[in-house]
Parts: structure tokens; sequence; C-alpha cells
């Protein structure tokens, strides 16, 4: 899958992902309204609209990107209901050619990590028949629980040719409380990041990893130390856009050959049409809004690497 | 419902929890070749098994425990339908008068993490309405993003008076790769144990915190160092039987007064007919055997402590 990751990445010229973490306060009112009128206010109405809002996106918006990387929270949150919306959603991002990335942090141990790996990459056996539950094409997966917890994913990235993204050290203000903490010296991310590219060294693509990791955009100058730590990772850069990280601070996430880095926008692409910049859009034509933040989203990362 | 835990504890003498984690290999043919023979060999047939074997089990066990913890991972793997038994499991446990963890490892940041906590221990806005989507009583979060990513859950808790077991030491083989990383001569774990009771203290119940900690039962001498960072803190400790954990190892983990802490065994437990021990109970009575078995854990660890 990091073939097609690439490969798509090489064709769109965009090393940029959308995230599909929908929340109904993005979502334009007219779509609300209508899964309202038809399912209540309920949880099948969220579901509904949550699918209505992610469908027109992911149609204005397929042709100019290789991945999405859809946030199960914002689904799971709403129960059942939400979680068939995800799946749909990674359905029909599939259909479209798409790499979908699930965004789903787990990590466990053993037989429960495998459960996990099995349920979101891989198929689980029911009697002589087995089946592909998520089928996301990658996952994120957290590190706490050490080797035990990432092993049962990576084995079944071997058998089903899926990838990961492990965290390393994550965008949010606080990440450093434990991540940055110093072991002999030097910051535990750095170990992680370690042991994510020992661990991708057993999974290898033509150049890339299929293990790859997860480093905030808004830690450049880390992303510099784990890009060397880490030649061979593919990272997955969440923290463009309304997390406060600029295509100038990316340039170090990405190697010699303009891979090996693939940035993430969520709310700053599929709630473009609430900024200012896009505001002309209106609500009635959020997903032209969604467009046009892609478009200049992918300007603003190709503009930065030609000029470093 | 850190009160209805402790009241649950004292009522039944059993600081122990049943871990729901039902694989298909743990289930009796019977009980599979009934739910095939109605819905196949499909995700929904191996639901109904699961659903089958997690009721008998509770029927048999409920009034001799104080809670149960289902871990998602093992109902996630069948997709939606398997998530359909993990709700319906928790609903009926909640009837029985039990309290449910559920064993979910969430954690992410921000309005991430604040989903996960609607989702699984708050309740969804839509509209007007409000809904409860999973509704467990407490949840087991990661806390490998930091503060950022645990508070959110904390606010929920504070809300819905619900409650949290955020991991510490995890009783993996390899859990020390990164949580015993030496910090200034001390490892991680300590730090991370600090910061859970430095949590709890924002939400108190009379005497112990809705913030709980995980600390697994194969490290015994680490057990005793956090029990005294964490005096208020209830700690959920896996990795009893099956994993290696005795009685006589657990007694570090509980405070003077006999509480603080809850001992989890699933595979122990719930396929205890598979053990030479419980073997004459067979496969027809596997749910006795789980009764057999609970006694005999409670038994082993209240022994342990009056000879402390």
């Amino acid at each position: 899958m990091i073939h097609k990751l690439i490969s798509n990445i090489k064709k769109t010229k965009a090393p940029i992902v959308v995230g599909l973490d929908p929340m109904l306060s993005y979502i334009p009112e007219h779509i609300k309204q209508k899964a309202f009128a038809e399912f209540g206010e309920t949880l099948e109405g969220a579901a509904e609209a949550i699918w209505q809002f992610n469908k027109e996106i992911v149609d204005c918006t397929w042709d100019l990107i290789p991945a999405v990387k859809p946030q199960i929270a914002m689904y799971e949150q709403f129960g059942i209901e939400g979680l068939k919306v995800y799946k749909k959603t990674i359905d029909y991002c599939q259909e479209k050619g798409l790499v979908v990335i699930g965004d789903i942090k787990r990590g466990d141990i053993g037989s429960t990590s495998a459960a996990y790996a099995t349920g979101h990459l891989g198929k689980v056996q029911v009697g002589s028949k087995s089946y592909a539950a998520f089928n996301e094409d990658f996952a994120t997966v957290n590190p706490y629980l050490g080797s035990d917890g990432v092993k049962p994913f990576i084995d079944v990235c071997k058998e089903e040719k899926k990838g990961l993204f492990i965290l390393v050290k994550t965008s949010n203000p606080s990440s450093g409380e434990f991540q940055d903490q110093l072991v002999d010296g030097r910051p535990l991310y750095e170990l992680v990041g370690e042991k994510v590219a020992e661990w991708g060294e057993t999974c290898m693509g033509d150049t890339y990893s299929y293990v790859g990791a997860v480093v905030g955009a808004t830690y450049p100058e880390m992303g510099r130390v784990l890009r060397r730590i880490m030649p061979k990772t593919y990272i997955l850069v969440p923290g463009y856009g309304a997390q406060g990280g600029q295509g100038k601070d990316l340039v170090h996430f990405f190697n010699e050959d303009g891979l090996g880095a693939i940035v993430n926008s969520s709310r700053g692409i599929i709630a473009a049409y609430k900024q200012e910049k896009y505001a002309a859009y209106g609500p009635e034509h959020f997903a032209e809004a969604s467009r046009a933040a892609v478009e200049d989203m992918v300007k603003d990362i190709n503009g930065a690497l030609e000029n470093r």
C-alpha cells in the first residue's frame, strides 16, 4: 500500500492528505436540516448529515489528492450509526482510488492488538469464511505499550500489504510532557523514532517502509532530527493550518527525493468555507471552498519545497 | 461512579473484574453452531455467538463480582456487528447492577479526545437532543499524548460522574521499552503515575479519585512504588492468571484499607472450562466453570490480603 500511496502522490503532485474529521458544527445548516427532516434529530440523522458532507467534499477534491484520513473518533461518538458512516466513507474513497488512512490510534498488547489489526487492516475468520470489517489501507498506532503492541499490526501489514503510521511526536502543545523527556540525554521521541525505523526494516517497499511515523508540523526542528533517524520512514504530518504549521516549516520532513512526508489538514480543508479567505463561497458551496483550500495548500507546500 | 465501584466491591467482597474479551476460539462449539445455523458463518453469526457466550457467563457470575471489563478490540474486529454486541453487553451488565469498565485504550488530542470521551462516557448533542452512544461507566485511556489528550476525558467524567483508568505500567513483556526508560534517574512510568495522581486531585470521590491507573500484575515491585506515588488512585490490575500474576504478587497494589485495587482476569475466567482444573465441567457447562474460577480467584486474592 506504500507503493499506491507514493504513486498517488506522484500522480497528483500533492504530498497532502485531507482529514475527514467532520464535527456537526462544520456541516452547513442546509445539509443538517435535510438529514434531520428525514431521520429526526437522532444518531442516524447526525450520521446521514456527516455522510452527505463527506461525500460532497470527496466528490469535489478526489482528483487533486492522493489520500484521505478519516478520524474515527468523530464517527465513534455517534455510536453504531456513526461507525457505519466511517465504513461507508472508507469504501467510497477507495472506489475513487484514494488511499485511506484510518486515524484510529489503537494500541494494546498481544492478542488484543492482533484483534485491532485484524478488524482494521486484515480479515477476521468466522468458521470457514473470512471478512474485512473496516478495511482501511493504513492505520495510526500508539506505541506506549512497546513492541508487543506494534508487532501484531506489522504481521497483518505484511500479509495484507497494508501500512501503519506510528505516533512518534504528536502535534499538540502538551505532547512534550512524556514524549520530550530526556533518556540518557535524548528525548523519548527519538527512541521511539529509532524503534519505528527498526520495525520498518522488516517490512520494506521499494524505497520506503510499510511502517510510517506521525510527527507534528508544529515541531519542525524535531521533524528535521527525526527525518535523519528514520530515513526510510514515511512521515504523516498533522498540525498544518488550523494547528499552526505552514509550508516553510515542513520542508525538513521531506527527503531530497521530494518524498517521505504527507501533510494532513482537516479543519483547514473541510471547514474552509468558514474562514474569511474562502467565505465568498458560502455554506451552499462549501465543497468548492474545500477544493480551493486544497489547491492553496498544495501550492504552499510545493512552493516551500522548490525554494529549499 | 467510583462510589458505585467501591460499594460493589464491598458488597461482593471481591476486588476483581471479569474481562469479557471473547475470542471465537474460547466459545464452545454448541454455541457457535447454533449461531451459525441461524445467521450463517457471517459477522452477524460471530456476533450472535459472542453475545450468547457473554450472556451465559454474566448470568452465572454477576452476583459474585462488582464489575466487568469488555475489551472493545475483541468486538471491533467483527466490525459494526461486533460493536453492536459490545453495546448490548454493556447494557445487559448495567441492568444486572455491574460497573462496566470499557477497555478502549483511546487517546488523542483536543477535540478528538473530547469526541472519544463523549462517545464512550458522555452524551453527544444532535440538534436539540442528546444521546449516550456507548455509555460505559469507566474507560481506559492511553497517556502518550499528555494532558491535552487526557483532560477532555476528565471534563466528561466530572460532568457525568464517570471514571477513567489511565495506562501507567502495562502488563506485557515489552512494556518496559518506553515505560521503564529512566528520566533523571526515575522510570517514565513513575512520571506518568505522578501526573495521574495530579489529574486525579481535580476529580475526587470520598477517598479515591475518579481518575484511576492501570498497572500490570506482572510487575509487583513497580506496583508497590506506584501505590505510594498515587495513594488516592484506584489501580486496575491486569495480568492475573493467564499472564502469570498470582494473589501473593498483588498485595502491594492494595492500600491498608483493603481497597485501592481491582484485579482483572479475562481468559482465566471466561475460558476456564479449557483449563485442566475446570475441565470436568465440560464445554456445555462452561459458565459454571467460570463461576468456579471466580470463586477461586477471590479466595486467592482475599487469602493473600489477609496474610499480608
